[in-house]
């Protein structure tokens, strides 16, 4: 069918560049390299048998035999991990055929088509004699979410080639969507945004325009108390406000990304240029004064929303691996439609420090919430079982909402459809690793191979495999952090602050490199973020570092130390190291004092660590903004690194 | 009955000091006398009307005709309102008899005792047919927690002499609870502790050492997962380690503070050393490690939870009013076991910055929480609605779980009892204001009157009215505010650095002045608070004073400002000022930058007003931590107030 056409998770009918298909670019080494094996080799597979053995998998097996009432197992919208998951394994067999996972699949997708009812309506929570009603709780009940995920999935088996089972029950359940809360039907929309953006892009892949007419329904029903009261408040789940008069990002996070992403994608297929305008304006205000240097949004665990302008404490962060995931989602929806180079920045932050923290190092357990500064040593959780709580101590197996781990495995199955896109003349390199572009231009095909030890070296190297006879414009993006200190080792024939842009044309065996500053590089928080006041983070190219306190002398805690920001060096080994001085506070019986407490004691050199490894060496405290030493340093240390106080902080 | 003896809500069979009784001390004017109108004037009438309004007194009259079930009004445990304005009414009427209230509370009284079961249990939401069984959910129900309260309320009665209606319902009440929960009964605990003191009271109210025991029980099996599991964790309700070996205040913050009061009173009685010990031990490390500068604690709106140590965000502070009250009610059982003058200075700062910022100037509304820093002004709530949201914009005159304005109501009825106690040779100030105390001494009656317009002025005089013709001690208080500073009008007999004794024979006549330093301090947080790094609060006398935007120069926010500790001043009205700088902030796409961002722009000098006022003037932004202005002032008031820096900050 020409409706299976391959792409990835977004393919706008308009838009600055073109995405690209998983057939067009393949990651092939490198860390994105290793954490897609550690996905298809691990995470999978502990997503799925966590799910069978906790009985959400089983659901649908009940609900097929009208016997799941009373014997529903978990909260009422576990249906969305399964078509997480479900759509993770699209993607991954898009991107690496297997026949094993193509029979496990097959077999899930089996499942739950089974569940649904003979009207297209599928859901193992509601409907049913002694279940609650269809639709009785749009607040709460996550119904229409849970439909948006199993779109998603669709779309994902559409869009790598296959029209078959999936597909076709998400035809019928967006039919029947359609028919409950379409022009003629119910004036309602969902508790939590996310099926506008999958009805838009399962309009875009099947071609059916009603899908898109809900969507923007739902997009324009939101923010006029359409929903009940909530004890959070309206902004909860953004029903205070029309989508296309808010100002900023605020309440629940997830919803509000998700919302945004769906009100781009409604606003790119209708031309709606003020409903863009609107998102646009959400996103700079939500990057520009509810952001964690991470990427990570969320400054609240009660309601898991964003906090006032600023409000960003790092001890009680939120900063929730699914919210990290939906700000890629927008911003990548907002780099397709604008070109701007600022959403791959907040892409690249965004992956590489908040979503990549969830994992273990191992693919088995997973932070939910990704705290800035962990105080206490975290528990070690019984791997056995489900963990109630979304704090942040040591990452668990498995929670009783479990969005993020299937959340992470579809991201890291298609991961590379974020890297880069293309236009008629050329390609746009906007996240670098080690990666093969193979795609078809106006003048003919182009092969490029990105490589480079990304994120933690400093040289990119672009191979031309194959390009056709005609010029080209390769356009790499000079990622914000290199405050435009990239070096390219040809001249460029286009070059901003954000990107350099190479015409000509290029014959295979040509390279084109790109060096960034490879020193760490101390960060000083805006003045407005009491909770970092006085202390500075430490960045290495797109990377957040991290002090934990392994790295400590025993004893030590990260709550006691300062550290000089112009201490930083490279050690040997050519780990990162800086000086922190231990505190020796006064043990009194009253934290607060008629005179400041700036007493500091020993001194010692440490190594820092990238934020997204941290807790992978036991229970452990853990800081990222590290206090601002009073003292001078024993030595300076910048001579080692060049640094020069005062000049560009690279 | 001789167990009508009056006195305040804690009698300890044995302590340092005795306390007094509503018929030995009286305020006669000051803050706390205008208070006591305004809560017998307003606050009284305000919670009657709306629980009357609301359903919730109401619930008696149908529980009595048997027609609650499917009609109870409220959550379940709003029958502790109704007994915690039962209890205020007690101690109003003990405080300053009215035929019109006592009317109003014997009329109520009536409504809640025909509720009584005849086996004398006494519930609301429970134990009929169609409601929840009796102790069907100890983890959450609260049925031990609303009879804690009505015990509580009855023995504010038999402390104010009347061995009534409320008194018999609560014996039979308790010995329901001890043939249930006894050394025969269900090994079960509450999940919120309350009944634990109220047991110790009303044995020490009766003679009935039954309720002792019971007491003691109810502390014992607590902490080795008695309850259920909780999604905050066992420490949420104090259920993660025996109160014996707990090291300090965690969970959640009322639980923990009446728990550890009724873990004292037991230790009080059976003579339990090591239980009383590490009650002192969990005050010394909440208070030193987990408490704001206001005195207020519970620093996570999700569990309403004492934090980890240090973890004291100023915007987000929960710092619940009740939690304020429990603290006053656990220093003070410690101050009368143990006569350290510290405990008293936790009730000084308590009630005056954390308390008394609950009740509206009107008394018609109230803050549940009491936060430190308000980025965004608050919405005017509407004044004929519930309120659903426990947070800080403006206060709200009822809230769905209403506990702080009964709470406040008790306090505020009895608060004069928390002032002085009693030796056989003398008594001790602990709290200064205007009041009057009449007590018999061995030697004979002794009168005092203490005033002066503290906390506001700088002179304390005690009068002597009437003395015996021995010699007696009278013993101050010196605040730990004033750093040893107090001077007094007399040598005293004995002096440390928190109290002066004078020991003689006084004559009516004879008074002894006491003189605090009165100008404004800065006063620096310990290193280890982060969100309060970099800035200073300013306190005067026993209150901390705030910032807020009412006092700007207008479109100014309080979140832009630095200010200067160096230029603390009184204006020509004796009004404390600052100098205040406003920041420029870049307006940057991205909060964090390479070089710090010290920018400061135009300054002015505002005044701070106390911070139990704010929000008494519309909406408005408010901050008490200033970020330390970077820049030297235009002028150095220091001069002005004879601040000298490095010196005694005072």
């Amino acid at each position: 069918m020409s409706s299976a056409k391959k792409g990835g998770p977004v393919r706008p009918s308009t838009s600055v560049w073109r995405p690209l298909g998983v057939d067009e670019i393949r990651i092939t080494g490198g860390l994105w390299g290793k954490m897609q094996r550690l996905n298809a080799d691990t995470i999978l597979q502990h997503c799925e048998s966590w799910m069978e053995r906790i009985g959400w998998i089983g659901n649908f097996d009940r609900a097929a035999a009208d016997m799941i009432t009373g014997r529903h197992a978990g909260i009422e919208f576990v249906d969305s991990e399964v078509y997480k998951l479900l759509e993770a394994m699209a993607w991954e067999l898009g991107r690496a055929p297997s026949d094993i996972l193509a029979s496990r699949y097959q077999m899930l997708v089996e499942r739950v088509a089974a569940a649904q009812e003979p009207d297209g309506y599928l859901h193992t929570s509601f409907g049913r004699a002694g279940q609650p009603p269809r639709y009785s709780s749009l607040e709460a009940g996550h119904e229409l979410y849970c439909f948006g995920h199993l779109l998603q999935a669709a779309v994902a088996r559409l869009r790598t080639g296959h029209d078959d089972v999936l597909p076709r029950v998400a035809r019928r359940l967006a039919d029947h969507v359609y028919r409950q809360f379409g022009p003629d039907g119910r004036v309602g929309v969902c508790g939590h945004p996310e099926i506008e953006m999958a009805l838009v892009e399962l309009a875009r892949a099947t071609g059916e325009e009603r899908y898109l007419e809900l969507a923007r329904l739902f997009i324009d029903r939101r923010g006029a108390g359409t929903l009940g009261t909530h004890p959070f408040g309206q902004e909860y789940f953004q029903d205070d406000i029309p989508v296309r008069l808010a100002a900023t990002m605020r309440g629940h996070a997830v919803r509000a990304l998700y919302l945004a992403a769906g009100a781009l994608d409604v606003a790119t297929e209708t031309g709606d240029g003020e409903l863009a305008a609107a998102v646009r304006r959400q996103w700079a205000n939500g990057v520009g004064h509810r952001t964690y240097i991470t990427g990570g949004v969320g400054s609240h665990h009660q309601d898991e929303a964003f906090g006032d302008d600023f409000e960003l404490p790092a001890d009680r962060a939120y900063a929730e691996t699914c919210a990290g995931i939906a700000s890629v989602m927008l911003s990548w929806r907002l780099l397709l439609s604008t070109g701007e180079d600022r959403y791959a920045d907040l892409i690249e932050r965004t992956l590489l420090n908040n979503v990549l923290a969830s994992p273990r190092a191992d693919g088995r357990a997973f932070y939910y919430t990704n705290t800035l500064h962990q105080r206490t040593p975290g528990q070690v959780p019984d791997e056995q079982q489900l963990s109630h709580r979304a704090e942040s101590g040591l990452r668990a197996p498995w929670f009783e909402v479990s969005c993020c781990p299937t959340n992470v495995a579809r991201t890291l199955a298609s991961v590379s459809l974020y890297f880069a896109t293309a236009s008629d003349d050329g390609v746009q390199l906007h996240q670098y690793g080690d990666y093969r572009i193979s795609t078809e231009l106006a003048a003919g095909r182009l092969i490029v191979q990105v490589s480079g030890a990304y994120p933690a070296g400093d040289t990119v190297t672009v191979n031309i495999v194959e390009a056709p006879a005609a010029e080209i414009t390769l356009r790499l993006r000079v990622p914000a952090w290199a405050f435009g200190a990239a070096k390219v080792s040809e001249g460029p024939t286009a070059q901003t602050s954000s990107h350099v842009e190479i015409r000509r044309v290029f014959r295979a065996g040509d390279s084109v490199r790109v060096m960034f500053p490879a020193a760490a590089r101390a960060t000083h928080p805006d003045p407005r973020i009491d909770s970092a006041r006085g202390a500075f983070a430490v960045e290495q190219g797109p990377l957040v570092l991290a002090l934990e306190s392994t790295d400590l002398p025993p004893g030590w805690s990260v709550n006691e130390v300062t550290a000089d920001p112009h201490s930083l060096a490279a050690d040997d080994a050519g780990a990162t190291t800086i000086e922190v001085c231990r505190r020796d506070p006064a043990p009194g019986e009253w934290p607060y004092y008629a005179e400041p407490d700036e007493k500091e004691g020993e001194r010692v050199r440490v190594r820092l660590i990238p934020y997204h490894q941290w807790a992978n060496r036991g229970p452990a405290t853990m800081r990222t903004w590290l206090p601002v030493s009073t003292h001078r340093p024993l030595r300076s240390a910048a001579a080692d690194i060049g640094h020069e106080p005062g000049g560009p902080n690279l």
